[in-house]
């Protein structure tokens, strides 16, 4: 039973990256934690104690020249991506990139045709996809159970917003927060979208006006196979993490609730009480974080494609971008018109 | 205890018009069903016979000439409610009217004028603001008790196409189904609907298209009080009735579920089952209808203002309006597009 | 369509007989409220004025008298039920009456010889049976979808305990209360009890320790079939009427849950809260003492045997005994101890 | 952040016994999992191998040796636990001994003097009461929110019977299987339990009855609070494993249901349908497995009181013990006549 594991170092080990690195250091039998890199050296240093990794680095390229290293997990700010993926394409690591990818269709697009070029995978975090209440949405569309998609409804709400430095850096509520939407909605409807209009107000908290964003959004998608979907956001929703989404066809519909931490109901005089959702992504999705670190483990070593790549990471940008344009125009905009899927990269505006 | 009751007449003795005169001839002690007028001589026979009914007439106006009759319940086809109001008031009848109280702004800002004139009340029959669930979602907004409303969801979907003749003469979907839903809108949410944006589609019977309406549809409602709103309707939903609202706001949502026939829960080797939603609006709504017409009788026997009346029928009819040119235009319509509220009714489009 | 109609007169227009007496004068097309008989003149009149009935009695055998009555709903006292069952047998009358027929199981025989030899019919009003709930689960058992029964559970809880004066008058917790969930147990089992363990306790309020009976019980029922059964009663229940059943089966499980007023769900920073269950008896089983007297005046018009007889109300009663003796003397009691079915009345201990 | 970590042996690598060990080798950051013992060597050697343990013993006394061990945790047989728990006490290790403890209460007596003389910790594997929703209802209970208990329900049914040759050895479906419920029952309403009346039956498999057991049961449970209890159970219920409580009181009430692997609803045109609970125990009860053994872990390291001890072990034995007696001499039997508290070891009967 001593397989070979693969051996893997995450890149950055703020908040996600923790979660993935925990998860490849005692969860997922195939892999192993070899390496970290981060910019912070007391982060770096405080993770790799309490995981016992001995090998720690500032600067990621000295990990990429680890010849032993077969793959990488890049969970660093955004802007970063687009050279680190290319460093490590280069050094032929597999790659499992947070989302999104980049904010730019063209870099994703670079990006894309060199990990295909260099002959290593690329996987992005769409978490939610490896959630099993939306897993077992997926499987009862792809069944056919509700015949042909019509309607697709998702309802994503976030506890709190996020800091404030945080927000002005993020890319907007469509590129940071809906875009995991975007990803939900090609996933379940199994079906390209094609245009979008996104209505989007400041309703929570005038930080996010002042940042040229919006907190509050709701979404309207068209799909390739003809049907509608409808999304709505909240960067605040008092009762916790709200994450729902319903698929309506013509032989049926599934819907999925919010996961709570028990099942307890309490009735007293005054009504009858339950408890509030999980409270945040890393409760509500620890165990798809797990399935999907496995997932990807699992891709590599049996040098299948994995579920979500790079095209995948390239949609949901190309559809945020649509859905930010379509806010600030007033408009609904067709994807072509951000995004020629015909064409060549350069030719990308 | 022999107080006056007040009489009742009945015009339009179909679907609808039984529902209303089997509830005044039972189930509201303070008035009496006086007369039932109707074209079809067969149909108006046998709901005589079967309430006890001795005055009938083919003719409403026969019957608007009894002086002893205090109101009108009008449940003729829309394109007749029009002079038929007209008559009543003049007839000093006060005047129950089903929706849409016309498809012309301008004929009913007419008959608002009249009935305003005439000194009648005129309450237009959006039976469902009577519902127990969603007076609840209601009472629960007015209450504060989720603060500000930032975000309302709407799900109305019938469980069966009308039939073809229906449909052609219907008005389209946004004025025969969805005008429920966006009255529902401007009354849970409490403001007015300033623009609409509906995304309309054929996915359930080509008869729709034939007849140049839809079948499917997700709307956008944005609101005076900067509230967002998502619709979606569907002219068949297998499982049947499908009404559902939810309303969110800074300090918490309401949500409301399908009534089902019974409560129980049945699980075998294959899952856990439970009953489908009462099936058509007549169950569903047979509680709302009877509380309406209460409301009413209520309302002229204390001559205080009808809780729904034709400015909300009004309303309706411009967001459905406005929504059935947005469709067709691709674009977010303005309701200042269709109806400016400071001008006097002739001038209006 | 002028059928005949059964005419009806009620005795006692007390809570119960004012709920038969309403559903007979408006609700049930085959019958006709005809006459009224109560010993308090005023309440008396008051409930005829209001459903506009003019023979009013102060001697119910005045109103047996009435060749034209058809059939008597009687809802006084208990220890009225069997003068007045006899006499109004003896009168041609069909009889529905209130649960239970009497304390007395030798005088419970009495009635059911008398009625058989009359030719009348006799219906015990164990309401429970229509409600939609109860009737699910009733179709499930039967239709074996459970397949061989092995468990019931009921749960069965008052919102709040009855007057002293009346606690002291109702022959105790299992004859009052108990007595409509041992009818439910034998109608969702569809097979006898033969056996009964019940333990009570005063818990809720003293005053029933000093009338000598309990206010709280779990009674253990076996089946004939081989079924055991749990039923748990409380008369305080501080968050409404608990009316909950299950039947558990080698293939499979029914439940049922409480009936809401609404279906509302509101979620806030400190939980999901729903509402109450429905009040009380009246509001939870309106539609079950409905669908009861339908039932009733369907089988007097068919001539067709009732659903819930003579022996219904016997057996019921039989229960009830053995739980008291079981709880007075802390042992299992088998039915056989205190009723033998074979042997003719005047053997009954 | 080099702290010492406990050192554990797992004694038994069967399906018990293999859950705790994979959570002490790497989800628990206080313990070691130093060494295995098993009768089996090839169970033991597959179990070392995949948990990465060197150290592995087929007599567990060799294992009891190794001074450097701190605790032990005992998953063998029941027949056995005498012995081991005796053993290694005298050699000074924490025990963690799985339910239950021993079958005579005799012998339960004196390993609770024996550990106790020892000074060591012995934690029993009531490992329900570590799930979050039993931890719930405690809480709530304990908190006062539901008043003075009146009434308990415990439905416990398991998704197919063990074995054969594992029921003949079980002890009885009371001490192997009730057991779990009267711990609950005591853990859950904060009371002694004084008497207990069990109906049993065999209704799923004559298996049962050849071994001279049951597969279904009813259980009345009085509690030293006044409360009542209703416990049932059976040895298969075709929809899976079902876990349910509830506790009534003077002010309130709570309740659980069952856990599902995941939230979905399918709609189609025969019903609803949702998920069946999560299969059996060990997918039920994986997360109360870990909570439990860190508990274990956090007390002695703390040298704190463990919170299931021996007392709790023995007070489950004697329910049980007089649960079997009662479902055998049909009649309802008081604690006192199996276990007297006040009198020492040597006199029990």
């Amino acid at each position: 039973m001593t397989q070979h594991r693969l051996r893997f170092g995450v890149l950055g080990v703020g908040r996600i990256g923790k979660i993935h690195a925990g998860n490849l250091s005692s969860q997922i039998p195939g892999a192993e934690l070899a390496a970290l890199s981060d910019v912070f050296p007391e982060d770096l240093a405080a993770v790799a104690a309490q995981l016992g990794v001995s090998k720690t680095v500032s600067d990621y390229r000295d990990l990429l020249q680890d010849r032993d290293l077969d793959a990488v997990v890049i969970c660093t700010p955004t802007h970063t991506h687009y050279q680190i993926i290319l460093d490590a394409a280069a050094a032929g690591k597999h790659i499992f990139c947070e989302k999104p990818i980049d904010l730019s269709i063209g870099k994703i697009q670079t990006i894309n045709e060199e990990v295909r070029k260099r002959g290593v995978q690329l996987m992005v975090g769409f978490n939610r996809r490896f959630d099993p209440n939306f897993e077992k949405v997926r499987e009862i569309v792809a069944a056919g159970k509700i015949g042909e998609p019509h309607v697709l409804r998702i309802t994503s709400r976030d506890p709190s917003p996020p800091p404030e430095n945080y927000i002005r850096s993020s890319g907007g509520i469509f590129l940071d927060m809906t875009i995991h939407d975007f990803d939900m909605a090609r996933y379940l409807v199994g079906s390209e979208v094609t245009e979008v209009y996104a209505k989007a107000a400041v309703l929570v908290d005038s930080v996010f006006e002042k940042a040229g964003d919006w907190d509050t959004a709701v979404v309207t998608l068209t799909f390739e196979n003809g049907a509608l979907g409808s999304i709505d956001n909240s960067r605040k929703a008092i009762y916790g993490y709200d994450q729902r989404v319903e698929v309506f066809g013509s032989e049926g519909m599934v819907t999925v609730k919010n996961n709570a931490p028990n099942t307890h109901v309490y009735s007293d005089r005054t009504g009858i009480h339950s408890a509030l959702p999980l409270n945040f992504f890393m409760e509500r999705y620890k165990e798809s974080y797990l399935k999907e670190m496995r997932t990807f483990v699992d891709a590599v070593e049996r040098k299948q494609p994995v579920p979500v790549d790079g095209n995948d990471g390239l949609m949901a940008v190309v559809i945020a971008l649509a859905a930010a344009k379509s806010a600030r125009e007033q408009r609904p905009v067709k994807l072509t018109e951000v995004y020629q899927r015909s064409l060549s990269p350069c030719q990308i505006a």
